[in-house]
């Protein structure tokens, strides 16, 4: 008798993205499972579990008659570009085009224009899905993309196009009214690609980074297992009663795995487009969000805003802060005006999928005052569960546990990108050892809490010392006067570089570069948090820092524009 | 150039036990993991962490001096059978043992000697490792199994051996004394079997099933990432604060897989060596115990015990059930006993690691009132996370989801068995068309909640109907004055088989035969949850109901001694 066992339906089951995509239909299908809300229009669209699920079978079929072709492991199926928000549409391209084999390449549409151009070009996209309101960025680009792109894609709420030069275009609700709304799921390899996400390019091009399913999976069980583990008392538990709000652009690293483990969590996800101060503070009241992921400036805009406190905030209890440090300054400033909301920290990237260390409190932390687990909260934290990380000296030897020595953090685990696309080169600068390089620096301290200091790129070398640009940033950013802190690495003949501080003041301070340094003599110097030789050597008092597409300073900017920053410095005698 | 990259590192990283194991010792080193209270001597013993880690190291070290060998995928290393109870030291071969790439062969000790030998000699064990207080078992068998066991482990406190005809016999304690402390663990495969778990065998022989390191590390994880979407208002969260003692024996089903999920939670553990009613009191009072997962008898054990109220109990929050359903009325009974423990139910074979259906509150009951999600709560519930499981009719359709429908439990996921180990036969019986198929029935209602009616081989069949043993059960348990319930069906020359009750009665309650009728009528029947054919024809109040070696009724064994059974029943007349 033949005897056949079913490895793939067992111990060898695939991890698939379909598997988080078809729980909230299965449990919850008429429970509202996306809302959206226009940013331009301010209109609301609402999907029960069941509408997105039968948008997005019907999106599937869509893509298989536009001809689009899946992957198998080592060969990556065609890739389908996205330029686009944070809209309900970006969600169901986000499970139908993995789920059929196809390869999810969200454009990042704050790059340069150049860079926009050679994402695309470099990924190869075969398709390119775009919101209505982006229609003039990618005719800016058509001419230098429609070579390769076979089919465009308008997406709004009707089934209209508008007049222009694009070809082919279809209309996204004409492609789903036409298609049937079910769908037979293929049962993929775990090791199909599923999404390409390009760097943001600090220096030279965006690198493409690719993840499978299995990886993206993996991700996500370990994210939501990792919170479980919380001893924080003060974090709100709120099971699959959470209403996440989705602030990250789905385009960046894909929205830090939340439309992953949002779906996987049933909760109502919440998106706003793109991130406005009144938006958000709309939404937050109206859909009663209880949690939202954002970069530091974020909070700075919400401090900034002079109409916060005419909305009802009191439903947020949770601010995940990531793509920089969380300054302890901001988060006391934050938490002060969001009572109910705590604010933590964490840290990843675009090759890293991109959990990787994470805000944490320890079980016997549990009965800490206050001030003691704030300082906890604010350190980077420690290694997501399922990832190795360790940070390293030159030779690859793990640094002292002492908070103080300075070493790479490097990482490696089952989400971490196994190479550049279509790029050996680059990756062999980052991949040796057994180990993938971050190219950033922290301490480690005594009980394992990992704290972010620089930017190998970013640290200021003065004589044969080290400045770590984030720990000034950091301590600067605890000045009730000061909203925003950016300190950078200028020449200097004597010490080869010294620090400038770039300030951005709290509205009607009153304060100067001076009561900066005062300020950072006492907190810092004073009790023993830098030496005195950190202290910058130049203050510059701006109306504007400079940031990333992501939201994050822009050192390169910075450097760039260097000389208007220096006209406005002043130099600090004493430090 | 030669460009390396590393798939092993990053998106193929095994998923490997060393990873739940290392995770406690990097995080809290110096804080207690495993509490073991002997429980015939009464003697506690503590381990941090580190001690813990060190002496599994020092194990691994051992266990490679004995000659054993690790296996490949496909080629199993070599077995390492355990005679143990719950003890520090088989939490130590927990991990040592696969973690070197060998199978751990967790021996059921309740079995009968038969059955022992016959596993062991069929997963040809080469080492077995035994408590000092099981050495007459081991004697009692050594004559059959010396051939193939080529070192026997000794494990008792001092480093002495007994006098035993045993040989070679070395003592677990100077083994460990004599190796290194540490130990570079192997990144073996993640399809590398792990363990070997054979069934109790209700008929037949018992059968093996073999797990792998990913099957296990990925039911670890999915179960800790589904506590995290728990929306039970009344459910305590206590993160890694939670302190469980694992009361299912190690050599059960992995133990439930609590020794995997505890360690990677690195809760403190606690360990009763075996379960007594005293013991279990003393522990959760000295240690502060929050949750435990048991079998239902050892609620209805607990409910007997006299001395329950000398001991403070308020610690204990949570109280999983498995191996058997949770009658509403032992639910109630036992919270009302231990105010502030809440019980939930879950569902699971062998063959299944074992998390296929658990207990689950949906988000919009969370504002329900206590009595309606009570009954949601003693339903056996949804699909654990990760897992899939259908209720299907002979010809492997779906049944209706109607509450009433009874059908086959199929399941298929990550952790479900591929093949029983060397027996084709018996794997082509529950395989096939894609499925394992449990041999378990069960319905399915409006929401997707499962509610387990029966083995198939334990219904009744009575005329054309089939007579739901559980449900009757469960119906019969919720009267006060019962302090178990098993239904069975008897031959009758009508019908073909008639339901036998057989009840256990809390001490003192002064009720009789026809008083279970009564509430069977007024409870079931007047509330239409069974037909009042359904009703049994016999009832015989007995001391004891036979159970299996891991505490379900043993329907076999009632089977085998019907007589007996028959002799003390009474002839409901009018039902």
């Amino acid at each position: 008798m033949a005897t056949r066992t079913y490895p793939e339906f067992s111990t060898k089951y695939p991890l698939l993205l379909k598997t988080i995509m078809k729980r909230p239909v299965a449990i919850y299908p008429n429970e509202i499972g996306i809302v959206y809300r226009n940013q331009v229009t301010g209109r609301y669209q609402r999907f029960t579990w069941n509408e997105w699920y039968r948008r997005t079978c019907r999106l599937a079929n869509a893509l298989k008659k536009l001809g689009v072709r899946a992957g198998v492991p080592g060969e990556p199926g065609d890739r389908i570009g996205t330029m686009a928000l944070n809209t309900h549409r970006h969600m169901e391209l986000y499970y139908a085009v993995p789920c059929i084999g196809a390869v999810l390449h969200c454009v990042n549409v704050r790059l340069s224009l150049e860079h926009i151009v050679y994402t695309i070009q470099h990924a190869e996209d075969e398709v390119l899905f775009f919101d209505d309101m982006l229609l003039p960025l990618v005719e800016a680009i058509y001419d230098r993309v429609k070579d390769k792109v076979k089919a465009f894609v308008y997406m709004a709420d009707g089934t209209q196009l508008p007049t222009t030069k694009i070809a082919p275009l279809y209309a996204y609700e004409a492609l789903l009214e036409a298609a049937d709304d079910d769908f037979a799921w293929p049962d993929l390899h775990e090791d199909t690609n599923a999404t390409l996400c390009y760097t943001t390019a600090t220096t030279g091009l965006p690198k493409g980074a690719m993840f499978t399913h299995r990886a993206l999976y993996l991700q996500t069980v370990h994210l939501i297992a990792l919170a479980n583990f919380s001893n924080d008392p003060t974090t709100a538990r709120l099971g699959e009663n959470a209403v996440p709000m989705i602030i990250t652009p789905l385009f960046h690293i894909h929205g830090w795995c939340q439309p992953f483990a949002f779906v996987f969590g049933a909760h109502k996800i919440v998106l706003p487009g793109t991130f406005t101060v009144d938006g958000f503070c709309e939404l937050v009241q109206t859909e009663k969000v209880t949690n939202a992921s954002v970069v530091p400036t974020i909070l700075a805009l919400l401090l900034e805003y002079k109409d916060l406190d005419k909305y009802d905030l009191s439903s947020l209890v949770g601010l995940g802060v990531g793509g920089g440090a969380l300054p302890l300054g901001l988060k006391e400033k934050i938490e002060a005006r969001i009572p109910g909301a705590r604010a933590g920290s964490g840290y990843g990237m675009t090759e890293t999928a991109p959990a990787t260390v994470i805000s944490f409190v320890k079980k016997y932390m549990r009965d800490w005052p206050k001030e003691k687990l704030d300082a906890v909260r604010v350190k980077t934290g420690l290694p997501v569960l399922g990832m190795e990380v360790e940070v390293v000296d030159g030779q690859g030897n793990c640094v002292p546990h002492d908070g103080k020595t300075i070493g790479q953090i490097v990482v490696r685990g089952p989400w971490v990108m196994e190479k550049y696309y279509k790029n050996p080169e680059k990756t062999a600068e980052v991949w040796y050892d057994g180990w993938f390089h971050t190219g950033d620096l922290a301490t480690v301290d005594e009980e394992g809490f990992l704290a972010i200091v620089d930017r190998v790129s970013d640290l200021i070398r003065s004589g044969s010392e080290m400045v770590p640009t984030v720990l000034l940033e950091n301590l600067a950013a605890m000045a009730e006067f000061v909203l925003e802190a950016a300190v950078v690495g200028v020449p200097d003949p004597v010490w080869g570089q010294k620090a400038l501080a770039i300030i951005k003041l709290v509205p009607g301070s009153g304060k100067n570069e001076n009561d900066l340094i005062a300020f950072l003599k006492a907190e810092g110097v004073d009790k023993g948090k830098i030496t005195k030789w950190m202290l910058p050597k130049l203050v510059a008092i701006v109306d504007e820092i400079p940031k990333t597409s992501v939201g994050k300073f822009s050192k390169r900017h910075i450097r760039d524009d260097i000389e208007r920053f220096l006209a406005k410095a002043v130099v600090i005698k004493e430090a």
